[in-house]
């Protein structure tokens, strides 16, 4: 038995800073009530989600009063946060920027979107992240004292290959804070956490925002625990909910040793590089 | 519009070469009559699914009565046949394998499984083809009249590296003649399906032999079409059945053009290469 909680934080997001860093608090400080060992926030969850929000919401890590507050929690609380993602300036650029806190309030990991999500779906959803952000370049996989995350966010999702990168690099659970919509949400955001998880027999997580009605961006919300069998052991709804739930890592272990897919790979005929 | 019509043959498999392929003969019959330009067999048609009676069925391609038939069906019937897999015997080695004719009846590409199934779910299904089979070591993608052709076998399908490879060389419909049991099908079939479909933006093809319960193996049936969406078009159930589904190529350009998944990949940080 290797167990631990998880704290699905689907919390509103509002066009005012500070009230959603307020919410986080309050979501966090519940959190921890429940003795969670990783409290998880949504991506963008200081911000609405539009381009011109991310501009005026942008923070340096160096000086940012979101990134404080979820230190000070981290500590105070002596837990593990995933602190789904803000629009992180430096430069001139703007990242959707994932950061992992330890117990101790310190910044441990942070994960810079790696895919932007740039679509068009005719009769449904229109969005263009890349004219307001820059994509990262980088694979984010962090030890813990409750195994190795490996680091996502929302579109990143769709692109087996980082899934897999960073569970060849050791990650047993996979989170993707993430903001789906009402098209791709119903479509596709189940069964994309489903496979990341069977397809590498691990854990798969993620948080999204609740949905909010009076934004331009209607969030599909659903965040989502899927476990090493491709299992979903937890799917919330679109409204605002804490969630705690409990998974064990040795099942990642028992699944692997029931369909070797890992062992099974053709290593000798293809391979998955990191450039 | 490009559109193909694909007759699924969920056959039901029985110990007696002869009779299954007659029935594979009448079914493909009863498809050609349907106007079918893909008659899709499941794996193992001619074979009950079980090690030692792939020793016993095995054929050689240069004199091999099953492969024959097939031959002369493609051509009497001018449609294209992908006939499943068959057990194939080279010099003192077994392979699973594929064969796709053409419309003259010559055999155009053949995939030998590449990943043996070699599993031991507690309390579920046990089965090791590894003892009495061989994998094979090639990709087989094939172009035809009707869109290239990504070929794979059953337990393939776990492997999203093989799809993936397919799809860079150019398929469009990923074919997966597979007989997945009574534990992981249920579990795990359909989830595959769609995903290998949805991250590659292809139309993905199970057929699978019927539920057979007099077998020692029981087959979970189930045949099935994906589209570039991820969704279920055609799915059957247990019993012997013979399905016609017609899907439109077009639909994977405009599925690439919503979510430009394949542009937005990040060739500049991994790669999947071929060895």
């Amino acid at each position: 038995m290797n167990k631990l909680k998880i704290a699905l934080c689907q919390m509103n997001v509002i066009d005012n800073k500070q009230e959603n860093i307020l919410k986080a608090t309050s979501m966090i400080n519940e959190a921890a009530k429940h003795n969670s060992n990783f409290i998880v926030l949504p991506e963008m969850f200081n911000c609405p989600y539009s381009n011109d929000k991310f501009v005026e919401y942008a923070e340096n890590e160096k000086s940012s009063p979101t990134l404080d507050s979820i230190s000070k929690l981290s500590k105070k609380h002596e837990t593990y946060i995933l602190a789904g993602s803000i629009p992180e300036k430096e430069d001139s650029k703007i990242y959707n920027t994932s950061y992992l806190f330890d117990k101790e309030g310190t910044i441990i990991a942070k994960h810079r979107k790696m895919h932007l999500f740039d679509v068009d779906v005719e009769g449904g959803i229109y969005f263009k992240e890349s004219d307001t952000l820059t994509p990262g370049n980088k694979f984010s996989v962090c030890e813990t004292d409750f195994g190795k995350i490996g680091m996502g966010i929302c579109y990143d999702v769709r692109f087996p290959q980082l899934a897999q990168i960073n569970v060849n690099n050791g990650a047993d659970i996979l989170f993707y804070p993430g903001a789906f919509n009402m098209t791709t949400g119903p479509a596709h955001w189940e069964l994309l956490f489903r496979s990341r998880a069977l397809d590498n027999q691990v854990f798969c997580v993620g948080v999204a925002p609740a949905l909010n009605k009076d934004s331009s961006y209607h969030s599909y919300g659903h965040s989502i625990v899927v476990n090493p069998w491709g299992e979903v052991i937890c799917q919330l709804g679109q409204k605002e909910e804490l969630k705690t739930v409990e998974i064990d890592l040795d099942e990642i272990k028992k699944v692997r040793n029931e369909i070797p897919v890992l062992k099974n790979r053709r290593d000798d005929l293809y391979e998955l590089i990191e450039k």
